[in-house]
């Protein structure tokens, strides 16, 4: 794991440019989020705007969590942009299988042949492999550890990109190959408060896409979501409460550092028994 | 108030859906408070997600904050089919009297016959009942304590809504009764430090969203007045300045319990001089 | 400087309202620090509740973060209102520069004649002189210490307004003269975390909107970044992490005072050597 460290320093070094068109909800988050670990966020969902900043950005962000007609046409002409200008894209398809329109959405983009990485957690995963109904509201139902692995791979191998699911267990695959990304202990305490501040799916997004601004998919992937659940393991051992625990998740994205990820998290290569192919 | 502890109760262990579409200013606030509290927040304005997400919500949260088209005709689309669905729905009629916009707003939300609960400050309790000019902006001027029980009956009474008014005593009423919710102590503390915080109206109003999936509009309204009082006075207690109060507030919504409420406020049945009517 | 503190006394006890209309990352943050500070802010991007608010607010916020259709539009018609009603603007032209959008958007509202002040980065105020390409992304590039005097200088005269340029030394000129104003001690590392916080530029524009209510535009602009300045330090004296350094500013806009000011910012006439001109 010593090519996160890397990453994180290269990271802070270069502090690159993230253009995030993201939903209202979460712009002051992740933009939060970004700055603290060492990047350079740009909010803009201007159309305008796209032709100006895309030939500057390292990497892009698309959130579809809270869509409307321009932010939807936005998000399309970013993903054909940053094909152009050969720009790695990251989306959060938030709500899919939820709605038939986010799955519509999350879709249509992920066909764009622009994406790169694709985030989610169980219920909007299975949504973009075409499995419905696993998506209470826009938070994830049950998640089902045993078929997440297969899942991603799934993903990521229909879909032709990078695709991570978290929960308890994060999974990541590039469509061959599938890793788990999980804390090596005090995992469910920092599931609970995970799921009581709004964002944090989004932030892992926003992460991920600072790290595909200096590597490629799978690294910046896998890298994204273990330097999450490590701060937000740290930032649940300093406050068992959802306020300061998100405070305190700003305050680690700025102090973690390499050693300090691979000291809680594990990342392992799973084998999927042939049978269930 | 054995029952406001019922209540909560039932909010954790449910997590109802509650789907808001709220102002832009306060939708990380509330989504936050909502988690916070226990239940699950939607966020989303999108009208072509409705008709997917409101027949699984729980409960309707809808707010006039920051206006345009678009989201005057969601509120309006969700309202209809919330009585459909047969969701109960809170309003939060932000700068109701303050622009004729909102005023319109408003009261065309409440003609719709969809809305449930109706929570404002006194400035915007008055619009509702036809008595402009007394906001202030946004914010609501010179409480007027002794009218505000007469004003919560009477709005209550002539949209056929339960009415809640917030302020250093706050009053809800069903049309027929009328009840005071206030802090037992250190309700002058409280209110100057509410002050200071953009988003805490529109968060109790949430919060009543979460209690209206478990209970009836009268107890709902109660309830989610009284929690988040009993909340605002243990946060205050732990910092005197704006910026940690609100770190605070979170921790609180997910701390407090029905002791901890009962311990701190009261409510009580308010009998309204006859000769007032 | 005994006039900051007069004017931070007057603005704690009038509680002007300050309409903003300003980008979606940072409505909540700049509206809550305006609370802290101790005025009013008015968050309304609709157009039609401009002619019922314009008239009783005390000063207008534009901040161009975000731009659609809609956005500027309604920045326009608040300018023209503005200039109507006799209001004061403050104009924040993020990430002119750095798209043609926004430069153009940026020069409109200063050519509507509306504008009193505009407060930016070293990149932003390049940009409003005519001078591009030095803006990355919607983040200031080097900062140029020895020409902000000068830009400053040249965009106050250009556009008949007072300019504001912000950075380790923040430099504001009304187009005769030209102020420095910047901290005893301790700079290098609050740069190092307003760096870090999303919005904090943004936030001393809207505090400069509180102190235009009740300053003029020269001393308004002073105050505003000197007491911004002071906040900054004395959170990162609390703080070295960017998620309690953001909490702790809330707690010290409510907390300062004049003397606190005073103590740790020095305000300096600059003289430009003449042979600069």
């Amino acid at each position: 794991m010593m090519w996160i460290d890397d990453a994180l320093t290269v990271v802070r070094k270069r502090r690159p440019l993230v253009h995030n068109i993201t939903n209202f909800v979460v712009m002051n988050t992740t933009a939060n989020a970004l700055l603290a670990l060492g990047a350079s966020p740009i909010m803009s969902h201007s159309v305008e705007d796209l032709e100006d900043l895309l030939p500057t950005a390292d990497a892009v962000v698309l959130n579809i969590g809270t869509l409307d007609e321009y932010f939807t046409y936005s998000m399309l002409k970013a993903a054909q942009l940053a094909k152009v200008y050969k720009k790695p894209v990251v989306l959060d398809p938030v709500g899919a299988g939820a709605t038939k329109l986010r799955s519509r959405v999350a879709l249509t983009l992920l066909n764009s042949g622009g994406v790169s990485v694709v985030r989610g957690n169980f219920g909007e995963m299975s949504a973009l492999v075409g499995e419905y109904g696993r998506t209470k509201g826009v938070e994830a139902v049950a998640y089902e550890r045993a078929k997440a692995a297969r899942l991603v791979l799934d993903a990521a191998s229909m879909h032709n990109v990078v695709a991570g699911v978290t929960g308890p267990v994060d999974y990541v695959s590039d469509g061959k190959r599938v890793f788990s990304v999980e804390l090596k202990k005090g995992s469910q305490n920092v599931e609970q408060l995970i799921g009581r501040v709004t964002g944090l799916g989004c932030t892992v997004s926003a992460i991920i896409g600072a790290f595909l601004a200096v590597e490629e998919p799978l690294k910046a992937c896998i890298a994204g979501i273990a330097t999450f659940k490590a701060v937000s393991l740290y930032a649940a051992e300093e406050s068992p409460y959802p306020g300061s625990f998100h405070v305190n998740l700003y305050n680690w994205l700025y102090k973690i550092d390499g050693e300090g990820i691979k000291s809680v998290v594990k990342v392992s290569s799973v084998e999927l028994p042939q049978g269930e192919a």
